[in-house]
């Protein structure tokens, strides 16, 4: 069962349609959830796909546009009414706490778990969160008020032991969490037997990035360098390249320069214009140039580094 | 074709669930549109129901909590998107101006259209809007914070004209507005042709009430007497009537025995607990009591006065 999986909430745009519903995704890696930006209408989408709010830690959200965080305040209250204790963090620009502090004070009132937010420089690409699963780092991308991507790193996983071997050496149980940990089994009789005959290294630990939303930034191409899976933004086709610029978005062309460019194993693009009703010109545009493209779709999930 | 109309947006109550929206209606009357309430989601509800957003005017909030006002950001920064440039009126209680003043001027700089507040005084009877289509009065209820359901009344429509005696005395075209207002016709000879023998009376205005959320509270019975159509919360059924009184809310008994007392022509219950997958028991309570009630379903359009 993979353990790193991307579920795609919304990925249209700001203008609402009956097609799409505004960004939203929930990172669900090991035993816990992380969602990214947070739209109107999120937490429905979350009961939709059957996700559990409980499991929900952190909210990291790229930029304050309504369309990707008009539903933290209903979210925000429905886990109070879900009598949620544990703390919430919310990481963002620093105009996060500006838009929802007022909110918390006046609608929730007696609020029972603790909200704190961390706020993010959006012009650094830093560690900015991690946990015993993942580091998050930033990604400065480029738009019309401060904004950032976030690249997600898997933690190293403890490497397999060969059960063959350990039985062969007949190691007790109480040894198992040394060797995981990469320790030499040293017998009753002094005998060394070193760790790299006792276990196989780890799968490698995976790698996600979300970019949006952004005008095309090649800058972003050392940051996420050889992922397993890069979610761009491609809000437009390329014959709406005037109108990508004027707007600091990406069209589906650059969105697939900038993942071959980086040699990700995977892309995954998205926030796509209120304008097509019909996605298939934005996926031949980049599948001409990024062959392993695929189009978000709410309801979607996705297994980072599974191709 | 009807020109008093209700559409729900949503019905749901404050959890979200797959079946229901957040509460919000959109009445129709004549040539505008006026929003009662506006959950998360009403934006696309919108959409769903092909319902334009240039032809909205006014905004009523009855109360403060998230299920009945947390759409408006979004909805706010769509209409600014789509160029909107005639003013937006918003009515609700006082906290409405703390909630959305702040939001407006993080997300909405530059905002080409001017909003402004009308505070309502949520513990009056009054007048507290009227144009030449409607008079909307505020009907005061009990909730857990200050709360305020909405009559509306149609305005006096002009008499019908019987063709047969306008041609009869062959009245000029110039006569006619005359006429529809009351006036007698007076032939060239001098001759007076009384107004009742030239006109049918109008149909008689159409009043709607949208009572939402409440306590059970008889005290608004006056105020809705004869109406043709209301709206009353019935978040519970009657076998959780503590649980009503606890929250301050109704069960869908409670609003047919207030739809009965108030002699209203027509039920429309809604705001249902995120318990009830199926509604069948709220109805049979309601209609137990009232026969003439319907359940609120999103999507539905309701012909005010049309039976």
């Amino acid at each position: 069962m993979a353990d790193f999986k991307v579920n795609i909430l919304g990925c249209g745009s700001a203008l609402p349609t009956t097609r799409h519903w505004a960004t939203s995704q929930i990172i669900d890696l090991r035993d816990k959830l992380y969602m990214i930006d947070c739209g109107e209408g999120a937490q429905v989408q979350m009961r939709r796909m059957h996700i559990h709010f409980k499991r929900l830690t952190h909210i990291f959200i790229s930029h304050l546009h309504g369309d990707h965080c008009f539903g933290l305040p209903g979210l925000i209250s429905t886990l109070s009414m879900l009598g949620r204790t544990g703390d919430l963090v919310i990481h963002g620009p620093k105009e996060i706490e500006t838009f929802l502090q007022p909110i918390i004070n006046l609608f929730c009132k007696g609020l029972e778990f603790k909200i704190r937010f961390n706020l993010v420089d959006t012009t650094r690409h830093q560690l900015i969160m991690e946990d015993r699963s993942v580091s998050v780092y930033s990604i400065p991308l480029i738009h019309r008020i401060p904004t950032c991507g976030y690249l997600f790193v898997e933690k190293a996983k403890e490497p397999h032991i060969i059960r063959e071997m350990t039985d062969f050496y007949q190691i007790p149980v109480s040894w198992m969490k040394d060797i995981k940990q990469g320790k030499d089994y040293v017998t009753p009789e002094g005998e060394i037997v070193p760790n790299s005959r006792l276990t196989r290294p780890a799968d490698p630990p995976k790698r996600y990035a979300f970019c949006s939303d952004t005008i095309c930034n090649r800058r972003i191409i050392p940051m996420i360098e050889n992922i397993d899976l890069l979610y761009h933004e491609a809000t437009f086709c390329e014959n709406e390249l005037a109108r990508a610029k004027e707007t600091f978005h990406s069209t589906a062309r650059q969105a697939a320069e900038i993942a071959r460019d980086a040699h990700v194993k995977q892309l995954i693009i998205g926030h796509f214009s209120a304008r097509y009703n019909d996605l298939t010109t934005l996926y031949q545009e980049a599948t001409a140039i990024f062959p392993n493209t695929i189009l978000a779709e709410e309801g979607m999930t996705i297994n980072v580094g599974s191709v």
